[in-house]
């Protein structure tokens, strides 16, 4: 068994010196090298817009949204929107594990994992299309993908429903970022409280603890309420977060003048940087998880107010992220009811 | 003498909610409250995208250049441009100091300062406009200043030569972070060896010392000499930092497989996201200063190669940034004497 770049970048056909996701072309053949993992696909889940594209394309028809996802396959050795670049991820079952990752891969052949690495960079050759299903967006196949040595994936918990593990994946790293910030004690305020957003506040009250205080903050009055119904919050405030001066009053007052050591930003609007700056106190930590963030609003913002923070980019994944984004749901009997009731 | 708001949004007179720097007009009234310091401004260092609008509606005429600015002061009551929203700073000597920050704004009545905030955000007031200089995108006039408590400056040194002193200010923010990143025994990469990288390189190579190990990553061959003449680096790698999986390979020759600790980007061209991030090993630090990061970018490019690392939004400030690179400039004799070339 030869060895593989860690990233994938052996895999690379077209052009070369790419890494996988922006490659034209990947190199599909289901045989691993050394440092990979092959899986035995059950799941393809296509991102929302690469799907609605292919859906206008064949007018939904079913055979041809197969047809298409075949088509873009075959071309790139890879699915990946040929407009948006975009992608989706995987579930399936692991089938072969390359002899470099033998013992640290934390799966044995057999287990059902889902992929936390863009579809976009990873290796897939489909053998034959089961089932399209227009309401989920996903295709049942069969079909072997190829994990890389740096390709994020975790185990499907057998004691959660899942679609319910599967739809809170996608926003692991916002709660498993906030384990690894808030401190006993701390002031933490988490700006929306969608999906990412509740899991925070769940964690950043386990984490700040009896000593700690944790505020929502949240626009939608739907949305408070249920955060008041689960009891995840010290103290709720609704309101705009593009509204920054109203924002910090708000929390001036019920900081009684102290602001936030820790905040994590999760909404899915943009322009709402200075209100998450403005809410912090000096030398706090400020993570954006929100997509909408604009790097040079908060950074020329921050300047302008002359703040002194850590500004952080949230990734999506840190150590972990799965594992403790599952306990939440095994330890909050409410929040897990409520996605459930989402996710089913 | 009445309080202000730190931030300056007393001072706005439309919308109301806003703070400066997005507010259409600013009370520019030039009598202090207790918390704000007043300045006697001689000179206007407009942005030079500001400028060359200006000097295409007036055709260049020194006489249309200012009154044009007056124009915009008067209605704005600050100086901002229509069309971009960016400002300049200012030059100018402390007229008056607010009852609140007696003791505590380092600097006394006299002292020569320069603004570290946008003008698009302080409240100005011209009497006069003496002089244009079209050459320099600079006005010297006769008026009055506001600072905010929260309002960033910092005393013209009297040893350094003052063009050089604000032309240094402007990217102190990176010199200042790296001071405060880098530990005795550290690998530190700094990719881009212009203004500001140049200024990081000194500064961690002082504070890695006989046990780190500093490496620069410059894509122009006349700067990459440069920094070799100057001694400012250990290894100095001529890259594109838009190719990551060059570089990084560059760079695991460099280190002996180990990367970076602490990276600082300062590049002046997007798409360098995921040069740095390959760079970087696992768990460490990552500060994009560069104002052509994007966000979405730098968090899925990182989470697309299963990397954990702290990534930094790069501000212009943090305490004592000026000091902090007035000092290098003091230290390294050749490298005083390449920046007053280039901006005596
Ligand atoms: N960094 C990463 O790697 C990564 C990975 C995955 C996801 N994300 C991002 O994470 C963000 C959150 O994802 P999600 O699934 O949790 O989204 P979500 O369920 O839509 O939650 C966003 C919440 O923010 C609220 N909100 C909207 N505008 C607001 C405002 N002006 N002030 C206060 N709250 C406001 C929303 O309220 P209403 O919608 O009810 O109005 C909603 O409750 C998205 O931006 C997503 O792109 C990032
Ligand atoms: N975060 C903040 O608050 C803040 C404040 C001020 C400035 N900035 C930003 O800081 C950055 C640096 O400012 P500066 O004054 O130091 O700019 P600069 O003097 O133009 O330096 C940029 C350097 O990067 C080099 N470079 C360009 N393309 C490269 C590539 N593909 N690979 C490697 N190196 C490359 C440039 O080389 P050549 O130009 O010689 O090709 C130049 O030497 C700018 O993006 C600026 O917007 C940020």
């Amino acid at each position: 068994m030869e060895k593989g770049c860690k990233f994938g970048s052996h895999r690379v056909l077209e052009p070369s010196g790419a890494l996988p996701q922006s490659a034209l072309k990947l190199d599909n053949t289901p045989k691993i090298y050394s440092n990979e993992i092959l899986i035995d696909v059950g799941i393809l889940n296509i991102s929302a817009t690469a799907f609605t594209r292919i859906e206008k394309l064949t007018g939904g028809d079913l055979k041809g949204i197969a047809e298409e996802v075949i088509k873009i396959v075959n071309e790139r050795g890879k699915f990946q929107c040929p407009d948006t670049g975009s992608g989706g991820m995987l579930i399936g079952n692991v089938d072969k594990i390359g002899l470099d990752l033998n013992g640290r891969a934390g799966v044995k052949i057999g287990d059902k994992i889902a992929t936390m690495v863009s579809l976009s960079l990873t290796p897939l050759f489909i053998e034959k299309v089961l089932e399209v299903n227009v309401d989920t967006d996903q295709l049942r196949v069969k079909g072997k993908a190829v994990l890389f040595e740096s390709g994020i994936y975790a185990a499907i918990p057998e004691d959660l429903p899942e679609s319910l593990s599967v739809a809170v994946m996608d926003v692991a790293g916002a709660p498993a970022w906030t384990a690894k910030y808030v401190k006993a004690g701390d002031i933490v305020v988490v700006i929306g409280a969608g999906k990412a957003g509740l899991l925070c506040l769940h964690e950043a009250h386990k984490r700040a603890g009896i000593t700690g205080k944790v505020i929502a903050i949240e626009s939608q009055a739907a949305q408070c309420e249920l955060v008041e119904r689960l009891q995840l919050a010290d103290i709720v405030i609704q309101a705009d977060a593009a509204q920054p001066v109203s924002v910090m009053q708000k929390l001036l007052q019920a900081t009684g003048g102290r602001l936030a050591d820790f905040i994590v930003n999760t909404v899915n609007v943009p322009n709402t940087e200075m209100a998450s700056i403005l809410a912090c106190r000096d030398h706090g930590t400020l993570l954006f998880f929100s997509m909408s963030t604009n790097f040079a609003k908060a950074a020329l913002g921050c300047e302008g107010v002359g703040k002194v923070l850590t500004l952080l980019i949230g990734t999506g994944y840190t150590e972990g992220h799965a594992d403790i984004t599952f306990q939440i749901l095994r330890e909050n009997s409410g929040l897990r009811q409520y996605f459930h009731g989402l996710y089913k």
